[in-house]
């Protein structure tokens, strides 16, 4: 994700000399409180954003079934889109900026263990609301919502499987999938990070269509209804403040490449 | 934006030696089709959505007007919005990718002038809510979209502020504030990005706001709601389109710099 690789490749060289030194480049210590920072900081609001859901759906929204009650089915779907598409994806995004002294395959994998664990969820997700529509005969795919969220799994997957090919199975032929690799790694950023915040826009909208639904509940008290009005409005201002904290994180700096980062290993 | 200073700045060079040459970067034919794709769908869909929510407002909510009307001055909020946040925000963004031939004063220039367009529609948008909000008895600052709103408004502010002073201001003594410029550079690009971004979640949580707003009309026809939700579709769909686009476009290359770029003009 980050921009190590600021020269040129010497193609067919050794392993040893696949690096590049730049000692003016080191961390110091406004990078560390920066790092230090980012790290806590989107710990507590990908986590903290699970648990909020959590709390909203568990306190206010009747809590969690399958299928015998479609209510509290559809209650599923937020959980596990918030922990698959922001939490999980969050930390997987993080993962590079987070794991500055760990092996760049290692990292790669790491970054494909949250991906390849978020698809579960989002698959249970979709189900989940999908289940409750049918159930509840309501009508599936008609709001924006939902528009929004299939062009958000579709991408998900069209990234999960052109990054997995790309960065991982290419890499049993190295040299030859240089080229191929590196024009790869700005596209699957970038898209990546416009899909991150996709998933926040049709995680807001969500929260928003659901909020709007309830308030014509007639069974809820004015007071309930002002509570859980303000617990929703926390959860979208937190998932727009991850958008933004994860987007700075991983923003690529303009300076050189920074020391002994071994060159084929970064993509 | 985009990083063409990849070597060491030489410091108090002259300016003729304030460049690096790299002809294995140069645009291929593949490239120039990236181009021209970016520059035409990009320019259909930033003024496409801005007609079709012109449209969807003419037609279907009424027109416009003052302080006389407040539903119809409720209006140019949606107008005036998607102009100044995404429109002219959009193409301030592209112009760092359109430009490629343009000497990079030019090019800050015109960035800034859109940003500055932008000022007074959202300032007018802004305005319009509040007026027709305080002339409806609305409480202002309830909703989520509301918020998102101000967080969006703020952080458009600051990086206009910030991004005047560091990259313009401060080229009056270009030698001396070339490191702090230097480290700003990918903190506005990617701030400004997620503004971008956050502008497109506040507009589509806004849309579905005013959408299940109008669904509980009695005055309008099913068919005119289904029309009308169809429309409000589209505009939220073109907006998760362009963040997508824009995101890709002004994505950075993890290839060399390009042909005779004037470092310190970059910043």
């Amino acid at each position: 994700m980050r921009d190590r690789h600021l020269g040129k490749m010497p193609r067919g060289g050794t392993t040893t000399a696949r690096y590049e030194e730049d000692p003016d480049n080191a961390w110091n210590c406004c990078s560390w409180c920066e790092y230090l920072l980012i790290v806590i900081l989107s710990t507590i609001l990908l986590v903290g954003v699970l648990i909020l859901t959590l709390f909203w759906v568990m306190f206010y929204r009747g809590g969690f079934a399958w299928t015998e009650r479609p209510l509290q089915q559809f209650n599923l779907h937020p959980i596990l889109m918030v922990a698959g598409f922001v939490t999980l994806s969050g930390f997987s995004i993080l993962i590079y900026r987070l794991c500055r002294c760990v092996k760049h395959i290692y990292v790669k994998l790491i970054h494909m263990f949250f991906h390849a664990v978020a698809i579960p969820c989002i698959a249970l997700g979709f189900l989940s609301v999908f289940d409750s529509h049918n159930a509840l005969q309501k009508v599936n795919f008609y709001s924006l919502h939902s528009w929004l969220g299939f062009v958000t799994m579709g991408m998900f997957l069209l990234q999960f499987v052109i990054g997995f090919f790309t960065f991982l199975v290419m890499l049993c032929c190295e040299n030859k999938t240089y080229s191929c690799r590196s024009a790869m790694v700005p596209i699957h950023a970038s898209l990546g990070l416009a899909n991150f915040w996709l998933a926040i826009a049709t995680s807001v909208t969500g929260i928003i269509e659901k909020e709007r639904e309830t308030a014509k509940d007639p069974n809820l008290s004015a007071e309930n209804q002002l509570i859980e009005h303000y617990i929703t409005s926390a959860i979208g201002l937190t998932l727009v403040v991850i958008g933004i904290i994860v987007t700075f994180a991983v923003r690529r700096t303009n300076a050189p490449a920074s020391a002994k980062v071994y060159v084929t290993e970064r993509i």
